[in-house]
């Protein structure tokens, strides 16, 4: 049977999400806004029939039983902590710190699902890319090429998108879920990382006089994956990212797997595949049309993704009678809470390696680190 | 007047070189080769009255005033040394220290041509694309992103081109051409870059036994150029290059410049635009078909661009009655020695950063290093 939903946010995730929900047969009981207005409006939009601006409305919400939360990333930890005790799928978090809080917090219901909804894993294409290279389609892992072109990240007006401190930027938006992708893709995870940032466009029209964008517009970053672990020069699988959000009018989404017998295209929403010996590439998954809503803001890949991870949602609880349990299967590939703190991991410690200029290890937080000694640390560095 | 050539090589480059110049009406009176077997052989395919395996008899030979170098790196130096006196076209050296020698003899004879045979530069699809972006197509430069992915660069039996030492892999023979071809079009200079080399294929079905191949068949490289050049967080424009030379069966080469009003991406040797705002890409220039001669090792854009590099060689000479001066017009955009040296330096920094894992500066040598100083460098090395 499925659970009653009540979703957090009302951007444009969430009003691609709803009716996503709503085909699928779920029914969105309630919708969270940051205020009153934005609630009231989209809930009529989408034809919710509880709006609120107070979190504890939905989560208290007695035919609530599954929580979307698809809030900018400084709010998601409190949210989502809160919302635990329910069936949650969230949005990545803002800092490390938050992604461990709610992976405590996940763990004292381990009978409820709680996955990060970074739907590129759910999307055919990289469905079908993982099968295949299980299968080895291109022999040993070397190299995976991942590009990411397009228009501006940023929101017509200032907000947390221009902040790089509120989980603003083309890394922690597009590159965290490329950096979970690659490791759900090759089975491996980085254990060393180094990164440039760059802010090309600091003001624009809408974002000027004192104001300032943080966040970054273009990003490269290489992970060593796997491997021995001993250095930069032997064994293991080599990622290189590139993102840039200074390319109006277009759009390219392309992950490449190179391996020693052959290699792995996704384009956009497409796979494409070359063994070694053979004459040009092979179509081995074709895009079909998209025939659900339009997004101006979100690409393609993310907007399927997110569809097929809906349609696994559907599958996962209706293998239950009861409204509130679900079948591990159909959701088995979704992210956990703690693959949301090892993206997390990878994401400041590439942003330390821009700054330091060097290769950063990705270590894993066991332990919450000490709020007092951040407040030392943080005393220190403004004496410097 | 044209200048009668002599030639150094019977590799693939002087088997398209030949019959380049023959076309534009050069005569090329002599060929020199390792072997007197191999000149002999190549001689006689292209009809060339004369062969040796004695670069003296190349460089004394009465009717040759233009001697063309396209011989292993580490050879290069000796013998462009010793051509100086004549018009020198040669290849890139195979260490900076070379490049410097090469650089200092070129000094005495600054009435001669003395060009590095980088022919990239000459490619129509970069000429046109320098002209746009000095015409500010694209507006302010903010990152360049290249990419050569292709087939193994080895040769069907072990030699230099297996040896990172010899001057082989993908950063020494490709890199290099993309390091002169990028601050040509940019227009500046890299001052500290980072990198990554690596060897997933060491041995293979010709290479093995106790050989084992040195040089890179994976190259990533970032370049910071231009700007305050205070560090790795502002101004300036950041480059991205990656080599990929494990894709067989396929051929990639896109340049593509990204600046703050349009890009400029050539494909192979077409080049295509695109203004900010505008919806989709322009074609700016296609390619009419090559009816040159094929060559199985030598990839497009560099064959025509050695075809318009020889073009602009018989411009050049044909400009002056006497047939050992040449007007600098045709080959004013030709890479010199220094740029040689440039490019050699950069080489090698990034070599240096993959095995620090670090930023590296590019210095460009402007004193020829103390053998004996590399010596006690060499024999402390050996105690460690």
């Amino acid at each position: 049977m499925l659970p009653g939903v009540g979703v957090f946010g009302t951007g444009s995730t969430s009003r691609v999400l709803v009716p996503l929900l709503q085909a699928e047969g779920f029914e969105v009981h309630a919708l969270w806004g940051r205020s009153e207005e934005e609630a009231c409006c989209l809930a009529k939009e989408l034809s919710i029939p509880f709006h609120t601006s107070r979190s504890d409305d939905v989560l208290l919400h007695q035919d609530v039983d599954l929580v979307c939360i698809y809030i900018p990333p400084s709010m998601t930890r409190q949210i989502a902590v809160k919302a635990l005790g329910k069936n949650v799928v969230c949005e990545k978090a803002a800092t490390a710190v938050d992604s461990f809080k709610m992976v405590t917090a996940a763990r004292y219901y381990p009978q409820l699902l709680s996955i990060v909804g970074n739907t590129l894993r759910f999307l055919p294409a990289f469905v079908a890319m993982r099968q295949l290279l299980v299968e080895g389609y291109v022999g040993e892992v070397q190299v995976c090429d991942v590009r990411v072109y397009g228009p501006s990240l940023l929101d017509q007006s200032y907000g947390w998108t221009c902040e790089e401190l509120m989980g603003g930027g083309g890394l922690h938006t597009v590159g965290s879920a490329i950096i979970d992708l690659l490791s759900h893709l090759t089975g491996a995870r980085a254990h060393r990382v180094h990164g440039l940032l760059r802010t090309f466009v600091q003001q624009n029209g809408s974002i000027r006089g004192i104001r300032r964008v943080t966040s970054d517009d273009f990003c490269f970053f290489q992970m060593l994956m796997g491997g021995s672990g001993s250095g930069t020069g032997s064994g293991g699988v080599c990622c290189t990212v590139t993102l840039n959000f200074n390319m109006p009018g277009s759009f390219v989404h392309e992950v490449m797997i190179v391996g020693s017998t052959g290699r792995l295209v996704a384009r956009g929403t497409e796979l494409y595949g070359q063994r070694n010996g053979c004459n040009g590439e092979e179509l081995l998954l074709g895009d079909s049309g998209w025939v659900g809503p339009e997004v101006r803001d979100m690409p393609l890949p993310h907007l399927r993704g997110l569809s097929s991870m809906v349609t696994a949602l559907r599958q996962s609880f209706q293998a239950h009678e009861e409204r509130r349990s679900w079948a591990h299967g159909p959701v088995a590939m979704a992210p956990t809470f703690e693959d949301g703190l090892y993206v997390q991991t990878v994401v400041e410690a590439v942003k330390r390696s821009s700054c330091s200029g060097e290769w950063e290890c990705v270590e894993i937080m066991t332990q919450e680190p000490d709020p007092n000694h951040n407040l030392c640390e943080a005393l220190q560095r403004n004496k410097n």
